[in-house]
């Protein structure tokens, strides 16, 4: 979580929602980091879960992450609670719950639904004081 | 939605499941298309809406794509469901429902929690037969 923290610190440096991402592979070594790059990319998709989804699977050449677990700064929302699925992460660790926007234990709760093909193990709220503090501090600086 | 079976059909010449998505910009003009490129691109998130809605926001260099609309030949799973949002896509037409893998009218019906912040106008249906007999021979052909 530490690494994510530190990608989440980075990417508030840039100006982008400070959100950060690490996965991790089967032996526990790091596979791939990422933090949001949704306005430097132009991409709306360009999460850090995602970024990070993407690279650690290109780094294998597969694109199924058997074994590995993705840790992230916040819950994630239900596009990258599917990704998460769709690329058979083992465990989910992530940082502070999102009730306006996450997609695991809010909103449309992703792994509940019946026709989810794959379930990763989730624990949720590590260091969720960090990550929101990160976030509380980005949102307030913008605001006038 | 020709366009889109186009891109469906020569995903499935490579070997990918066929799925095609155009996306059209505001005045109706085709602003980026795409089919599947899970295996090729070793990318579990490498739907054809992802990679034509990622593709369309870097030719108009926004991460949002404000007035635009995207058509696709089968109903989008919950990932591609919730990045359709995040885009802020006007209209989303669609071709196959999908009972076991859509998120628009199954499973977790994205659009339908309380939490999402932006809901495209949907139809589906749209050349339903021509998009599912296209996915039907392409799995006919590959089970033994």
């Amino acid at each position: 979580m530490d690494e994510a923290l530190a990608e989440a610190r980075a990417a508030a440096a840039r100006g982008e929602i400070p959100v950060g991402a690490v996965v991790l592979g089967p032996g526990g070594g790091i596979l791939a980091r990422a933090g949001n790059r949704t306005e430097a990319d132009s991409d709306a998709s360009a999460h850090a879960e995602l970024l990070a989804l993407r690279a650690a699977a290109q780094r294998q050449r597969s694109p199924r992450l058997i074994g590995c677990d993705l840790v992230v700064t916040l819950e994630p929302c239900p596009m990258c609670a599917q990704a998460i699925s769709l690329f058979r992460i083992r465990r989910l660790v992530f940082g502070a719950y999102d009730p306006k926007g996450g997609g695991v234990e809010h909103g449309p709760r992703i792994y509940d639904a019946s026709s989810c093909h794959h379930r990763p193990e989730v624990i949720g709220g590590v260091r969720e004081t960090d990550s929101a503090a990160l976030l509380r501090a980005f949102f307030r600086d913008r605001r006038p």
